[in-house]
């Protein structure tokens, strides 16, 4: 390793230690990766140079195996899919034009072939990750993205030639903002409306040869060049319309529904919708890996601004002559209030996204499936697949919470750290330009943020009713406490602790010290509870008044956008309780308070929400300021410390002020 | 005009009546351009060809006057300050680097000639008009941006050849970031500290060659280029190092501080400081438009994005078959409550942006001048004078508090337009990703936002002191009337319009109906000079308690952004009921609601702070949502109408997803 740790070395890397967690040896893997592998060109404006760049640069992942590392050991992988996701993340403090078409090529493009297809295109997978066979995920229409169940294009069965007809009906039909379409791909996963029989079946994936060999579209595709985007020029987008394009009926995706060559439909999942949600769900890896590649962007960010604020002098103190004695830009507690709390949430995203990874790991690799309630393992019983089939669930809802709370959470940050380098932010040469522009989209794709924390909402709304029915809505504590307790997250000891630390928070009298724990714990707790519980009570009645489905739902959004975030906040905190938990000795005391910070600015923020329904005093809730000033001032000289820690390589960091 | 008027069209062209304002007339002209000279060339990346398609639009504007607008009749100009202004902020409509090229050349490097100049100067004002004299304004150096006091060019007068040596005497003091630097300017304003006699005289500028006739660099003088950057490349940012550059003494603008030929140094203002800030603050022109660009590209932004959302269509309407009866973007509630309060904002902005314009040009066409104290007029009296220095601090501070605040309004809902026209918003054809990039640099540029804001809240400090000296702290009332009272805006009418509302408002028992306008400028009001008031005593026990000056201002570095912000927040109403005041009937009722909404959003934002400062009662807080929701369902039919009202000229839209 090449990290120079400072004079609090020790403390740096005993919090490495405890951030590189469960992946360690991964983490450290990538970074031993040559950085002109990884370090973006960011001098290249040309958009041909900067794609060609980059597929030369996956050619040389795909040669070190990088491809293989989430696939299934019987594909010729290592099938450690927590270190793929992991090691997708790590490329976030590279290329993120590499990463994304990392993501295209193994995430999405394999991931869908292992996933949604079967043994007779497994047998491509290995050409997928050697990258001998390029490909692309066509989801996206121009008129359809987040409604994916309403897609246009269509796959026909034609009994009489066993072949599938794919078709882009009309305009808004093409197949948008691909990834790898407009220059590499080959094979082309579509999704599009099956139809057998002359019956629809839903939305099924197929795959369509788009190019040759020699890289020309094949006959019936049309391919068009999405052209200069507001960054990730290095991955070319593209769009794809099909004009009756007549591909084999086996080139189905047929996991959850296949076509025998009479026609006939099959399905292991009855229930059209259930196997729609289905076939969705084998993607959450897409939004978990998107989650963590925010992550590392926001680090890499939050590393270049703190280095600079320590470097960077600017204005003299009081008393002092112009141009002496001037002060350094951390010192200021303004800066620090930029920085600091930025850098506290960040943590606590970094030890929610490791437990998210670690949750998608253990159950994609035990024995068993979760996802079709069938079961490839005779020894599984009935209550354990109903159990996985929660879990998946939980895994998808948690997925779609975090993707958008640290993407929204990387926009914010990024532009924080780019404001709090001025001008020098602004040139591309300090990088902050491209990851400002590359991250952008992330809130958007993989499922729009605001999309997302609907679904969030809806799931938390039928696990309330499950437990509750008709019943009335007392008790929804006992609901959460033991929604907590069913989840299939790896924390037990942690688990016990966040139980402990509530329950002798509660049992104390009086407001509660917001620098307790238990209490910090205890306030997001009933945040979450009572929204939640107040939007099942504000739904109910609307639905009994006989309210317009539509329109009680939609004047309730932003009571569902609410709950979701109040239900992410808890499960964040919660998560960086339980890193603490199992932290080094010598990061505990900087993690707590870093902790403090954290919780703290997320009160301040939400304090008005607290205070309206009675939550806080008037008295505490003026207090924050005064926290979160003593809190910046206890941390900064542990600044350096903390962005330290990250781990990124010093020749990666690739930014001429640091 | 081309603008195409909706079914809303009545509405749309009196709010446009209403928000074209006292240039209506300038902003038609600027409409009037043909839209091949300033719609972004968004497929251009390669940064030589951007840079030469600006240098080629800025002659074109050149050639039709453009340059001329602002200057005195007496330099062959029109004298019309304020349409300067509205002409660069017209030009936020169109190609943004076009804009800030055009904003160097005329703005920054012209107005310095102009203000910090004499007559033997002012003779080079047409050929700066015309461009046949392109030049760059070097202030900022590597080391020091914000801190302008603390420059470290040198310019040191040498009797023996009656020349000044300019010198960078480091690296750190390099200028830097400086447009038209890299590749245009031939002649510089270049910030130095000033010496002769061996005495240092502060900061002056000095007009120093920076490249010949055939675009070599001068002898001394080394040019770099700044490269690439997050936007506006197409201008030339670059970087100035001089070695011991000799030019004649006269190249010294010497209005504030001259030096006669045997190196006697003479200013009409006798106060180092006092000279200095006298200096900067004939500069304000530059931050005012700024604000003003920076409200333009917002409107775009909106424009754009209210345009998609009422296109696009995304999920059923419950009940109906997936892909059927889907519902338009901007039906749902939670995209009108991301778009339209930020829409209703961008109209109070626009109008406290007018209102600033109609001060600063008041300020600078009337006989006899302000900032020195001296006077052109014999007729001027001494309180005039008192009164005009009173009104050019004014201005200053409120310009960097509007600036600030518009570029930061800017930044987040460009950001917001982006992800509200999803994976389109992405796509640089559709303009979004240029506007955020461009409009980025904004928020530190022309003073850095957190910079001004303190500076605004140190001038409310002072008024404070001025006002009530020692005296006990109450009667801030009193203080902060007398200082709307005193104020030079021209809205006498509103003025008194303003206080009858709050006097009826506070007259009445209870709390206040928090869709009373009289209720809300007094909340805003109140909230003003209680931050201020406990600004004041903070700073003066901590003093008296004998703390540490640095720490003690960097303590409350917070309180004094939020005094900053509060103040704006309310100077930003008053010109919005002072808009709706003398607005178009027909404009009154939508503008009224938009209103509700812009103040609306602002307490719910801050409803922290006035339920801590029992200033709002929990049931109010409570219910601010619900009004929300309610402005946002009644405004939704008037959004594109509202967007219309801007008047930018459909061929300037140039999104392909308009």
């Amino acid at each position: 390793m090449t990290q120079a740790l400072g004079p609090d070395g020790g403390l740096a890397a005993a919090l490495r230690r405890t951030l590189d967690g469960r992946w360690s040896a991964v983490r450290d893997d990538v970074r031993a990766l040559p950085a002109e592998l990884v370090v973006p060109r960011l001098e290249l404006t040309d958009v041909e140079a900067q794609r060609a760049l980059v597929a030369e640069r996956l050619q040389a992942l795909a040669a070190r195996g990088h491809g293989r590392r989430g696939l299934p050991p019987a594909h010729g992988g290592d099938g450690d899919v927590g270190g793929g996701v992991v090691a997708f993340e790590m490329l976030g403090y590279g290329d993120l034009s590499l990463l994304v078409r990392s993501g295209v090529q193994w995430g999405l493009f394999g991931g869908a072939v292992l996933s949604l297809g079967t043994e007779r295109h497994h047998e491509l997978l290995d050409d997928i990750a050697s990258l001998r066979l390029p490909g692309c995920f066509a989801m996206t229409e121009t008129d359809h993205g987040s409604d994916v169940q309403s897609l246009r294009t269509t796959a026909t069965y034609d009994e009489s030639t066993d072949e599938l007809v794919v078709h882009t009906p009309y305009d808004g039909a093409t197949k948008n903002y691909i990834g790898g379409a407009a220059r590499d791909a080959r094979l082309a996963v579509v999704f599009c409306q099956l139809s057998t029989r002359g019956k629809p079946r839903g939305v099924h994936a197929v795959l369509v040869p788009v190019r040759d060999q020699q890289g020309h579209p094949c006959p019936g595709v049309t391919v068009a060049d999405c052209g200069v985007k507001a960054g990730l020029n290095g991955v070319d987008n593209g769009r794809l319309a099909f004009d009756h394009v007549r591909v084999p009926r086996t080139n189905l995706l047929g996991r959850y529904g296949d076509i025998a060559p009479d026609g006939t439909y099959s399905s292991p999942v009855d229930d059209p919708d259930r196997r729609f949600f289905t076939m969705l769900g084998t993607l959450v890896r897409g939004r978990v890996s998107v989650a963590g590649a925010a992550g590392a962007a926001t680090r890499l960010a939050l590393t270049i601004a703190v280095r600079y604020g320590e470097a960077r002098r600017q204005f003299s103190r009081p008393g002092g002559a112009a141009g002496a004695d001037e002060v350094v830009l951390l010192d200021y507690r303004a800066h620090q209030r930029r920085l600091l709390p930025a850098l506290a949430t960040s943590y606590a995203l970094a030890f929610a996204q490791d437990e998210l990874v670690g949750v998608l790991h253990d159950l994609s690799t035990r024995p068993g499936d979760a996802r079709d309630g069938s079961s490839a393992d005779g020894d599984v019983r009935a209550d354990d697949v109903a159990g996985r089939q929660h879990a998946q669930r939980e895994l998808e809802s948690r997925a779609a919470g975090l993707k958008a709370v640290a993407t929204w959470h990387a926009t914010a940050t990024i532009q924080t750290c780019r404001e709090a380098c001025g001008g020098a932010g602004y040139m591309s040469e300090n990088r902050l330009p491209a990851l400002k522009a590359d991250t952008d989209v992330f809130t958007t794709f993989e499922g729009d943020n605001t999309v997302l924390l609907q679904l969030v909402a809806k799931g938390l709304l039928t696990a309330y009713r499950e437990e509750f029915g008709s019943l009335d809505t007392r008790g929804t504590v006992r609901f959460v406490v033991s929604q907590v307790a069913g989840t299939v997250i790896e924390r037990t000891t942690a688990l016990q602790l966040i139980g402990r630390l509530v329950e002798s928070a509660r049992s104390r009298d009086g407001e509660g010290d917001v620098l307790d724990r238990g209490h910090q714990l205890s306030l997001l707790e009933q945040r979450e509870e009572h929204v939640l519980d107040g939007l099942a009570r504000r739904l109910r009645r609307g639905a009994a008044d006989g309210v317009d489905p539509f329109e009680l739902v939609n004047d309730a959004q932003d009571h569902l956008l609410l709950a979701a975030r109040a239900h992410v906040d808890r499960v964040v905190l919660e998560a960086f309780v339980a890193g603490i938990d199992r932290c080094d000795d010598d990061a505990r005391e900087v993690l707590e308070r870093l902790a403090d910070l954290h919780v703290l600015s997320l009160l301040e923020r939400e304090r008005g929400w607290f205070l309206e329904h009675g939550r806080m005093s008037t008295r505490t809730a003026r207090s924050l300021p005064g926290h979160l000033d003593q809190l910046c001032a206890a941390l900064r000289p542990h600044a350096s410390a903390l962005v330290d820690a990250f781990g990124i390589p010093e020749e990666w960091l690739g930014a001429t002020i640091v």
